[in-house]
């Protein structure tokens, strides 16, 4: 339905009366809405919050439930790693890159200790323990976890220090974080309204004043007499939205609610907004990391790409980006052996081979090329070392007959994982680009200049990232700038 | 000084008087804006033609001059080639994909041989001869070459047919083009005005009606009482615009006349208008065909990605999205020898060595890469088989000391190809995405309804293409949808 409503903004003179006022209004109930609303609401506001579902969640309540922290939090600190706000800057710039946002990495970072204490403040649950080794997300409920910050090339430009703050959650922690946020929402005098999609936006002049709805059949308009604050989510659902600019993410599964369908952001772009990094996107595929660590991935000719003890998402970037996804995870027996129960979901290979010709031929891939890569490999593991990509000698040991490969593409992801893994062709894809912010969520036109009235944060905008993307700084920068961004729409 | 004006739009009740008033108002004189002047006369409109350089030319001046044109064109048969639309449909559709326009690209296949006559009927000089080896650019004056449609996996997509039409000329045959189009102004009654840079569109409404652009210090506004036409190019030398929705293009050279600045793109989206594909880029590389296509081109690691004989563009693109330019030529005496002298650009090796193991060691790649890559590639070359990528047999033979490697980043570039070879650390790159345009060249608004009195083509759009690009669909494009602009324009 909403596909056939006009994208362009209503003008105030038009609407006689409006249904509902308050002072700020915020727009979709994900981690990004609540935490907008909490702080609209503690800054004094009056506030109203708007939920297409039929109760509030959104994508957050379905993630995994991590929140990239660091600089010191008390977690942190009591599985014993000292940690600096600098070194959590020097490697989100890099892993966020090429050319992230410098100036939100650069506040994200000095205040993620404060952030911390907020969200636990508001009773979000993380537990002092260590899940050390690589994960989407722990099978236990480990509260801290590496992103990849002790890999290579990672581990040479910052120091050390694991910083994936995971929800205490029996499986994901998504859900937990929600309800949390929505139970501190109920403290408040916060009206939610469910059931209610925001489709245009009512301006005067240049100025956001509200917003109209669709309530079931009904109409409902909204004067929002301080401010807007759109957190709306990404794209990914919006097929010809991601055709138009993220033709990389076309035809795959996506990971959402269902409801990421770009409209909060060609909304804000109708009424003048500009956006960025559209192009971007976050892709889990999959494939087992404990296994692909304790083996290799390789590409459609058997050639590796990458260190396998790098956080996988960025695995998963290179593998449908440079790869195409066409990629397999080759491990030996030992190496499927020594994965814990607890950490294989149930995955089994799709071949297994006593040789690596034989494993070659039932792949498909071009004679020689296993036998090639893996002798490599092995020639190099054997002293510890591997050269082409700087694996953790941790994780390096020759691999050895009999040999097995798994089709990333197969899917082969159990019900945790959602079905993305079959329907989406081996990779579950989210949008990391979107509306253009300054780093209180102010959104910015094509001059770059705030627009007044409106105000944006997480996925509906473009955060911390420019092409590059770690688990935990959508949660991460939807929590923390949704704060800063409701704080700023309750200011008079 | 642009930078400073803002990009909305001019409330047309805001200007008293206008300086010039015209049917057709074309801003920017490259092939788009040539193309679109001309039929828009020829369509009986009243024409003016905005160039802010002190001429024509723009960007399209300074290209090669490749032209993608095919379906049976007189220069193919002359050749000894029979193509069919269909076969041009199917490979552009898989160049330039993913998800290339297909209502654009069949009617551009369609209508490629009557386009083919529109040009040479205004003069457009191409030689019935063909250049049969992979290159940017012939160094003959040949005027048909490959586009990589005979190589894998094109030609397993498409009956190949060579469909590179290369205006007639003495090195780069772009200046050639705009000089024969110029001429072709000329003749008529189109006025041009130079040193006239178009800043903010004038609108009455939703209706675009005119242009405030500046001449030297002054203000100087254009009524244009059927359409504006934008054929301003597209952003590679706004460095902003480039991180915001370019991020891998960021920081490399720069192929324009220098004045591809995005303007024409954002002030249309300031007037509602959509944009698709903004994140594309052709990428230039700074090496020479003829020496990668006998040897082999390999990343940091040693490792072939591409079969070399495809065409140098998309070789460019992997090299750039998914190996960060560091790439090397791996060639052997014998290879770069058999380059005819014509086709070396003046280019030698930076790296010779006896052995694999010394030439490794010299580039600083790991231990053993070369080694392994070469004795692959020998062993199934010794058979006439690339079992890896498919090059053909023709370019396959085994590699043998002394070997001899080329640093694409080094820039190798001879004064032919400008200073972004060196500039822009190995390549040179222009953007591919711009505003949504219909095939008939109306810009379309965020809910894709034509935002009236506003056109558009060239670089300024999102032509055929989606993420990949071939040499030819710029000019071609330009030129085929810019008369479609045209034409639309001149209609009451």
């Amino acid at each position: 339905m909403s596909a056939r409503v006009p994208v362009t903004p209503i003008a105030a003179a038009d609407i006689a009366a409006y249904d509902h006022e308050t002072d700020v209004l915020v727009v979709g109930y994900g981690c990004a809405g609540a935490a907008a609303a909490l702080d609209a609401d503690a800054a004094g506001a009056e506030v109203i919050l708007l939920e297409r579902q039929s109760g509030g969640g959104g994508s957050s309540a379905l993630s995994g439930g991590e929140m990239y922290l660091g600089g010191g939090t008390p977690i942190q600190r009591a599985c014993g790693f000292d940690d600096t706000a600098e070194d959590m800057e020097k490697f989100l710039l890099a892993a966020l890159g090429p050319d992230a946002d410098q100036e939100k990495v650069g506040l994200y970072c000095r205040d993620s200790v404060a952030h911390y204490e907020w969200l636990t403040g508001h009773g979000v649950p993380f537990k002092p323990s260590l899940w050390d080794s690589p994960t989407w997300v722990p099978p236990t409920d480990d509260g801290l976890m590496w992103m990849g910050e002790n890999a290579y090339p990672f581990n040479t430009i910052a120091t050390p220090a694991p910083r994936g703050h995971r929800v205490t959650s029996d499986g994901f922690g998504g859900k937990v974080l929600m309800a949390v946020l929505s139970e501190a929402v109920g403290r408040t005098g916060i009206r939610v309204h469910t059931d209610t999609a925001a489709l245009r936006l009512i301006v005067d002049g240049n100025r956001v004043v509200g917003v109209a709805a669709r309530h079931f059949g009904d109409t409902v308009t909204y004067r929002a007499r301080r401010g807007v604050v759109l957190t709306t989510g990404g794209f990914a659902d919006n097929a010809e939205m991601v055709a138009q600019h993220a033709p990389q993410l076309v035809g795959l599964g996506v990971n959402s609610d269902g409801g990421d369908d770009g409209r909060g952001i060609v909304i804000a772009q109708a009424a003048g907004a500009a956006v960025k990094h559209m192009s971007a996107g976050q892709v889990g595929i999959s494939l087992v990391p404990g296994m692909m660590v304790r083996g290799m991935i390789v590409n459609e000719v058997g050639q590796r790409f990458i260190n396998e003890d790098v956080y996988p998402g960025l695995v998963g970037q290179a593998a449908l980006f440079k790869h195409n996804l066409r990629v397999w995870v080759i491990l030996d027996e030992q190496a499927y052996e020594e994965v814990p129960e607890d950490e294989r979901w149930g995955v089994r290979p799709h071949f297994v081979a006593e040789s690596l010709a034989e494993l070659e031929q039932e792949i498909g891939m071009p004679e020689g090329a296993l036998h090639t890569t893996v002798g490599e490999y092995n020639r190099h593991a054997e002293h510890g070392a591997d050269p082409y990509f700087h694996k953790s000698a941790r994780w390096l040991r020759p691999l050895r007959s009999p040999f097995a490969a798994i089709d990333v593409r197969r899917g082969m992801a159990p019900p945790e994982y959602g079905d993305g893994g079959t329907a989406g062709g081996g990779a579950e894809v989210f949008t990391i680009g979107g509306l253009h912010t300054s780093v209180d969520g102010h959104v910015l036109d094509l001059d770059g200049a705030p627009i007044p009235g409106l105000f944006a944060a997480g996925r509906a905008t473009s955060g911390l990232h420019s092409w590059g993307y770690i688990s935990g700084t959508s949660l991460g920068d939807g929590t923390f700038f949704g704060r800063r961004a409701g704080r700023a729409a309750a200011r008079r």
